[in-house]
Parts: C-alpha cells; sequence; structure tokens
C-alpha cells in the first residue's frame, strides 16, 4: 500500500503530432503496481487539445474539472467535471479545450497490453 | 463512446459488514464496456467506514474530496483528496472517516478476475 499526491509524480509533457499545452502523470504505472492496467491523470490547459486518434487501448475516464470537446463521438459532445467517459478500443477520440477558459483535467484509465 | 455524469449511475449501499454509511456507484462494469478492469466510485459520509478487509483485487484509487485514516497501512497513515492510493493484491485495506467532517469520495479501479 502506498499513499503519493499525484502532484508528487513527474508530469510529462504529450508530445503526441497536434497535441497542444497538455501534460499527463503516470499515477499507477508499471514500475510502480499496475499489473493489467495503469492510472493516468491528464490535464489540458485551456486553449490546448489532444486531437483525433486511435489505439488498441479502451479508456476509463473520470472527469476532474473544466469542460471540453470530444472528438469522434457524435457532433457537439462534451466532457465536465464529474463525468464518466467510456472509449472502445480503437475508436477514434480527442479532446478540444480549444475554446474552454479553464483547464481540463481528467484520470484516464487503461489496460497495460503486451508489448 | 460514451459520457455519463457519475450521478446517473445507480446508488448502492455498501453492506458488507461492518460498513458504515457508505455508498458506491459502478461508473464502468462488465455491463457498461468494461473488459478487464471497473471503474467505482465510492462516497463515505463524515461518521461513516469500510473496515478493515482483503480480497485477489488489487486497488488503483484517486481521491476526489476529503480524508480518512486508512486501515491496514502504517500507523497513522491518511488519504486526502488529490492522492493515490494503490493497494496490492490480498493487502487488508480499509478507510475510516468516523471522525471526519465532510465525505471522503474516490474513484476505485479494479481488475475483473475470472468469475
Amino acid at each position: 500500500m502506498y499513499v503519493i499526491d499525484y502532484e508528487e509524480r513527474d508530469e510529462i509533457r504529450v508530445d503526441m503530432p497536434g497535441a497542444e499545452k497538455t501534460t499527463m502523470r503516470w499515477l499507477v504505472g508499471r514500475r510502480s503496481g499496475a499489473r493489467t492496467y495503469a492510472m493516468r491523470y491528464f490535464e489540458i490547459e485551456a486553449g490546448g487539445k489532444i486531437p483525433l486518434h486511435q489505439h488498441a487501448e479502451e479508456h476509463e475516464i473520470f472527469i476532474l474539472d473544466g469542460e471540453a470537446k470530444l472528438l469522434g463521438g457524435d457532433e457537439g459532445m462534451t466532457a465536465k467535471k464529474d463525468d464518466v467517459v467510456f472509449i472502445e478500443p480503437n475508436e477514434p477520440h480527442g479532446y478540444d479545450n480549444t475554446e474552454g477558459e479553464s483547464p481540463f483535467r481528467f484520470i484516464c484509465v487503461i489496460p497495460l497490453l503486451e508489448e
């Protein structure tokens, strides 16, 4: 058992092509106890985004703060504080906070697939 | 892809022996898309607790609000808003908010083990 404030985890700039003003932290990853799934923290500043992309890992997401457009779903779809978002494996998705006025912060859990 | 406010999920009283003033919600479970891990939401009111217990499922936890004593770890261990808690498989653990003055709310992700 351990307890750690999320801010003690390294803040890493998300350098995916097209990503802007976004950082992430591995809260529980392979090196910190995760076996089959990992918990990450994302923060997209006002004016930032993670563009549409896709991968084999599904997402289980909980929004901590802010509101942003969800890319890849129905037109006009948004997610806000206290929302749960589920994204299927290989489903195109992204998060657009370019028109937001506050940070969009969320927890995102992914499976640790075979490397 | 779907988006849902956590409050739209059914609130279920936790009836584990010794649990007090505690409810949970399945945010993403088997019926709502989870494949190998599930995201749940817990709320322990001020004065409530989940007593020491153990099981095969590890926990990856993010504290949303409040502060509570963690049972089963080092003496005096607590968890508060913005903390990450990791609990190993079969490690005894519990959460004591009996002396707290506000709800202790957290996200808890577990593996979906073979039934």
